[in-house]
């Protein structure tokens, strides 16, 4: 089984990086751009088989190793190999 | 419209910073993990409202900034705000 997890800054939350990347993308022609935010995504591939194990594991695992919940939303989708 | 671009490395490129999250989560107590692997999520908003110049602009931005097309995948999807 394969979990992608979706993890973005909250919108309260100013995003330096995204913010940078917006002026390069300027610099580069492109015009027209309200906003960029950067986040990340994570691909777990798992031996478990079972649907509602996994996905209480990867909650767990978000909300103690890999999102940041002052700052940080995140939602997984799992999905069969 | 908002873009929502995911982008991570090609199976063929190791991933160390998925690797020490891997051992990281191990350390958590999380067995049978086989592969964690990390990329990146940019949402980006545009003012424009044509879904094809969109997708243009925003593939373009993706070969020429966001994205490593030499170790990385990328893919898009846009929608309505």
């Amino acid at each position: 089984m394969i979990a992608e997890i979706y993890i973005s800054l909250k919108k309260s939350i100013s995003d330096p990086q995204g913010l940078t990347v917006k002026h390069a993308l300027e610099s580069l022609g492109y015009k027209g751009l309200a906003d960029v935010r950067i986040g990340k995504l994570v691909k777990i591939k798992l031996n478990s088989k079972d649907k509602k194990t996994a996905e209480e594991e990867i909650d767990g695992m978000c909300k103690k190793l890999l999102a940041n919940p002052i700052i940080e939303d995140y939602y997984f989708k799992l999905k069969e190999e």
